[in-house]
């Protein structure tokens, strides 16, 4: 079910009986150029659109756009919000539908970048709104994974594999190579990106993904989920 | 093509010879009982992408959710974004797409409340950026199409017509009905708007629409829009 | 009645009776050689002025200068509030008002670039205030004046009849001249204004106006002005 | 001369010899049942003028709004800008005549609570426009007014007698009054403001003045502020 | 009594006598090459302990870094949060004091350029907290002092006494200098600082500083704030 | 080395062959009814002074409050800067030092609320400023340290061996007692905090610390700091 094909009769209707929305938010990023811009977002709405038909919950619109300031920023096709403004949207988007009366905030993440200003808006909400819970989810930083994703980097192996699994065609195959190098534990401006982070867009992995790994990817992603989502409800 | 399906080295290529980019900006709003939440983002984005395939341009991602912050506010699963947030957000979008080289900003609009913001943000950029455009088109104000849609209202027979077109299943059909009343020349704050404006959500209009009213509208915003596209390029 | 030489006892004894402000809204913006600087809100106040006279409403403090970000703030002499800052200022002039009482908030606006942030503003006081309506006349805009006025640009017939009718002298006749060319339906960056828009100052139009047009335009704005407000009042 | 009453080219003349502008800043603010609401704005404006006369130093548009978020935020007819609208106002003003050329900004002020907003945009604008100078002259504060002056309080002999001599009739003479009481040194939130700090809207004066003191405190206004001027451009 | 040294208990005890709180405010600001970037903060924080002492009242935490965006911005090792986030910053850190029951706001302050942004604060929280008071003392304006401190300018004579007092290793003695020079009495860019205002660090003063002169200027400094103090909590 | 107690020229002398800075960041919190207030800065602080100590490097001025927007903001004498003041105060911070020639900045972190706001300000400035480097090392989350904290929570076994090493006096000893639960994996608004986090004040754990395992846990993370300070100027 998602929140935008259903009337405003539908919704009323739903939050008799639950409070809960699921929000996919992902990035428009570079990821190497064999992986799309979207890769982020296709991943999150997925995995968010799945979540809703396997637990009979409502998806709310897809943020298509998140916080890259660094790292990608200087790479071809990369759009970000500012993390403050990413924050000020967040703080909306959740407020309107509070407002609303839906409580449980289920985000299915499919980028770093935003995880920083998700955890800012909550806390600016804490105090602003009441009896409301948020959790986010980011499918490759679950325990549950931990094995199958095997620390694959961004553009890398898992990615690979999850668009693979998700819509094939949008893997330029001819393009996968890889870039490994060790990766410094600090952050850095810019204009220093590629001398210490990456040159070909992907950080720290290989391309060889599969099919098959994408499938278990993304069903173990729905599993925990479905799991954390009961969690969020239920506890 | 659409921006989030293609790499970076697509976008790079693309780059060489056109610096256009059509962006699609919609609002999660109550369209009435009949009419889906997604109404304006669902045909902004349709649109945006039929007219990035009939005029070969990149397709930005779409932005799902936008101001709704007056008279439909207070009804179930309006989501709005602030017009200062909106503007900020606006901001960043552009920004990074201008680092880019992207020159020719083309917007395909479907929903009236984001107009302003629109025009705000741009004149924040008018100092900031270089060599660069902003066009916006909202089909149902656009001159061509002011006999088809003949002063139609929100959630009313023009958007009707667009959603049977468009996706025939998301309109409920026996919750189809009318509101007719004189429309006031002022705002009002949003306790007001069941009084001044709106009891059903569908504001001074039938919902009296059709398929083929609806392709004829989607058609003629086509042909109008491309004949834009082509101004804002080529002028 | 002018807010700003009314008392505090004054204005207590007009709410009792009465919640509606006028308030002139203009722009301090180049107008050419020939016109004044302060073109829009010499006209803004002075229509702002003579409804408050002829309908007995209070006047609050004009606003001097609008947004001009863009266009015209490359040009001498033009000051711009950016929108942000803008609409911000809108919510703090309109919230004192509303927290002593006024409710009716109709403004008399000189300046296009003004629009926009007055609906942004509007939108984000809508959850906030109660109880109230905000009306905007722009007297170019009117359908009344539709004729008289003629499509006339910035800085041409129009503006220019309005300021021999109001101050005479602070036309110079000797630099009255024109720019007619055809308009882009877009927005363009500042670097660009010259090129697309203006090297006069005036956009698209002669200056060709007269002391009798002026007044037939004051007039006749007066008189739909006060027609509004009625509106705005009873209905 | 005015800014608003002169044209483009009259300006770009004037900044071939000159970089200076005069701008007066006041305040929409009650000032008891005797004086009106703009008292602090008449006197600036006022000043200002005049001042431009006799130096021959163009006036730019007047800010009639400044901050009164404290003590007068709560009795009728006070307007008020944030401190924080107004830091940002302040540096769109600055910043839009540093564009043009205008290096030596003189602020003729009306009201105390605009001076720590000054502060702060000038401290903001600090390190961003280059090769200017800030001057906030406060007539009530000035050396050279002192002795005539005597420590007047706010609504009391000094602006009584300022109003008699700008504009008789804006004092309503049967509801001048006193309130005289030990002022704290410390700031109150507003519902302490009627406890603490004033019930008239007079702060710890009397409200006998004269238009002869009103002259004299006008023309040594000007003197102190002729002489400050030249300090400006001349040192 | 140290804010951050106590528990959330024994601050619950003392909320149930007592409501007030002193807050040292100082700056990290260059300080000539004789004396330390902490000067401000230093006697700040020290006269703060002394008073809480001495009064038997709670002292917050330090505000280390202020408000220093123009002159000194330029010198190495200045380090400067802009007004308008320390006017956020301040409203943020009084309105968690006065959630839990602080209602008497006594700031130490050991530096100018705090000062407009505090008040700017005090007067956007004027509105929004209730039944609060908020008290500036500044060590070198206080009347008590005039005579002791006799108009000793920035790293001057006064300072210099100071920190021999409160930490004599700290003064580099063997850099002690002076700059005397005509003070301008406007504010300029920072491009011109060097030109008009010091280039030594020093404003228009010696550095003929003593411990005993400290000493007297802090002892002064206790008993003048006592008193305010006292002022604050029962007048 | 403390910058806030050296001199403009020894910061020169530094920066002449080390550009990096160690600034410590703590929280003003609510730590149970045993420990103090100040226990994230006071731990914050002595790390990096005892790193700068054994690393030769500057440290810059504690930033003593932090964001505790949630979970403790409702516990008295927590004091909480929201992440989007706390974003532009750091980026004011590190924009003067950068200014002034630093590069590398290495934040020892004493709280997790500052986490995702240190990581926004990176982002933002990420583009804005060059050629540098930012790390944020908290000491409980260190591999290091992983056996020896073994999991501790807010105000448990952790934080109390680190304030008995560092000042015994503040832990009140009798007050000790713990709380145990499981922990969601989600956020909650304030008012659901006791309900789900913590009534005592302490995260899930015990307060069973001791002195000696204080002193371990200091000398481990001072070990690993200053493996990170090396991985950040030669890597």
């Amino acid at each position: 079910m998602e929140l935008m094909m259903m009337t405003m009769r539908e919704i009323k209707e739903y939050l008799k009986t639950n409070q809960t929305i699921i929000i996919p938010i992902g990035a428009t990023e570079e990821h190497s150029d064999a992986l799309p811009l979207g890769t982020d977002t296709i991943t999150a709405e997925a995995l968010a659109k799945r979540l809703g038909e396997v637990t009979d919950r409502v998806v709310g619109p897809t943020i298509n756009v998140g916080n890259c300031h660094s790292i990608t920023y200087g790479f071809t096709g990369t759009i970000s919000i500012s993390p403050t403004t990413l924050i000020s949207y967040l703080k909306d988007y959740i407020t309107s539908l509070h407002y609303h009366g839906f409580r449980n905030f289920f985000f299915v993440n499919g980028h770093g970048g935003n995880i920083a200003p998700l955890r800012c808006a909550f806390d600016e909400l804490a105090n602003t709104l009441t009896n409301s819970k948020f959790l986010v989810s980011s499918w490759w930083l679950m325990e549950e994974l931990k094995e199958l994703y095997d620390n694959a980097g961004h553009a890398g192996r898992g990615e690979v594999s999850m668009i693979l699994y998700l819509n094939k065609s949008l893997v330029k195959s001819k393009f996968l190579t890889e870039e490994k190098r060790p990766m410094p534990k600090y952050y850095v401006t810019n204009d220093l990106a590629r001398k210490y982070i990456t040159v070909t867009g992907i950080i720290n992995d290989t391309q060889e993904g599969s099919f098959e790994l994408g499938e278990k990817l993304f069903n173990a992603s729905i599993e925990a989920m479905a799991k954390l989502l009961r969690h969020l409800e239920e506890s």
